[in-house]
């Protein structure tokens, strides 16, 4: 087979290439570098089997271009400026929907008929229903970013109804692991470089949330690839379990070897739009056989050392914009 | 109060328009008169509360412009060819996606903090619920005009959430009554001044539809306004009680005086994306106090014999395109 890989440059974006390279097929890579990195991509770089082009997914020919002779398309990029999308309430429609509009257009042109889109469990919003499942009540949108991924959903779904193309939508919980430059723990653990003896964390620390580890993440899309029958496919991703953010913090000083200062930001969510439990019900995915390999500490844990064997990661990003 | 109305020369904008400037409102309309009539502002336009601009809404400045001075925003204007959906694949994104969030970001840069906005039932699909509340499951979105409205609200919700806005969104079952120029009745009308002896109908008349009085969707809206307290409040606008295609189209026929051979197109939806089965709870919107004034058959029959009264509106559009 033939993939594209959107994001491939990126954190689920690269693991996800060298995967698929390892299970033997040809990968074609795109990736416009302002938030991926070449260095994900430097195993995949010596294949044969993979080429990559450097270019915005916001550029319809550029789109159309790529998906040229493929066979299925791994839309993995998004703007994973989540935190602070109220500073720039155009981005996520741009590189969210509209984007993934570009894709679902140029695989219709191009005859495309399968495609695997990264979204995310924020669209439940405020879960009343935990763990929650696929089928869970539709929420009202706290985020941009979550806004933005319903919205990808949506089209997605009405594609494939109406062009006759297979989905396969996954929702992803908190994926951590090697390459993680985002979220809490890449914060935390720069932080904690910076000044080993304090820690500021945002919010009360009582989120709760169920990290799952990259590896597990790309295995559970390569399993549902093969059972996926129907049009649309939508899969719950998230580990089996769930821990307060205080836990998580906890395997990270541990893993550090440090006793910090935790300096909690106050009661509740730690910005705009972050759900206070993210818990998923992943059953439909461990019915095909999908376990996760590591649980949730190990997880954090696996992510601290990484980190800490590639601080180059921590340069060049400003405070607090992890 | 001063309220900008989108969609102002539309179906159901050019009612609200009417009922906003007998409540004693400044009204602005904005419309494209791309479907939108002038003759639907033939009343609006003799009052000194009235102003229109005609502009496209998807150009950002011109709904910058328009949002100067207004105190709330009613958004109804949208892409009204839904059934033909998949011959126009970007139109859906552009005039329900990317103009909702043109307002929304002009609102936020005006700082208005009102919007009530049209949705559809449709953002339901093949609802397991009925009749479907407003919580009920998230669904597969079946058409691009459900997908582009669900991406509407998820935005809308977003912004109410993220800048401090307030949301009334309202999923429309099918509304009909005068001035209505889409959907089922004005295309059977049309065919029956044309060969009052045969009516074609699209998939085999078993779907089940709750169509309400666009006097009782207006008023179903302003009465929301005057109790909606929370930053996000969604409203399901349907009849109390629901008919099946084959019951309207006897209603059109005796309203007629017309007694046609009825040929239906086989079994099966009308068309992609179509659910068989439409029926919204309305309950919250009951419990406000509100009740439609007209049943189905009569709603109905009011908009056959405004359609009898009125035909020019049959005039220019090509067959079968209602």
């Amino acid at each position: 087979m033939r993939y594209l890989v959107t994001g491939a440059a990126g954190f689920i974006g690269s693991h996800t290439v060298d995967r698929l390279l390892a299970d033997g097929h040809e990968v074609i890579g795109i990736d416009s570098y302002i938030t991926g990195k070449r260095e994900f991509l430097a195993n995949a770089s010596t294949s044969p089997h993979f080429s990559l082009t450097v270019g915005d997914l916001f550029d319809f020919t550029t789109v159309l271009e790529a998906c040229e002779g493929v066979d299925a398309v791994f839309h993995l990029a998004a703007n994973t400026d989540v935190r602070y999308g109220t500073d720039h309430p155009r981005r996520d429609l741009d590189q969210n929907v509209i984007v993934t509009w570009n894709i679902l257009e140029a695989m219709r042109r191009r005859g495309i008929k399968t495609i695997l889109f990264s979204s995310t469990a924020s669209i439940y919003g405020d879960a009343t229903i935990l763990p929650t499942p696929e089928d869970g009540p539709l929420a009202i949108q706290t985020s941009l970013q979550s806004a933005s991924k319903l919205a990808a959903e949506a089209f997605i779904a009405a594609y494939a109804n109406g062009y006759g193309i297979r989905a396969l939508i996954f929702r992803l919980a908190s994926i951590v692991g090697e390459r993680d430059s985002h979220g809490h723990i890449f914060d935390f653990c720069r932080q904690l470089r910076k000044h080993p003896d304090r820690l500021n964390v945002l919010g009360d620390g009582t989120v709760r949330r169920s990290y799952l580890d990259v590896a597990d993440c790309v295995d559970a899309m390569l399993l549902a690839l093969q059972h996926a029958a129907s049009p649309v496919n939508v899969f719950n991703v998230g580990s089996l379990t769930n821990c307060q953010l205080t836990e998580s913090i906890s395997w990270i000083t541990s893993e550090l070897n440090l006793q910090p200062v935790i300096e909690f930001g106050g009661p509740g969510p730690a910005w705009v739009g972050s759900s206070p439990v993210i818990f998923l019900d992943s059953s439909k995915l461990t019915s095909l056989g999908w376990q996760p390999k590591l649980g949730l500490e190990a997880a954090v844990r696996r992510t601290v050392n990484y980190l800490s064997a590639n601080p180059w990661l921590f340069s060049g990003l400003p405070e607090g914009r992890a």
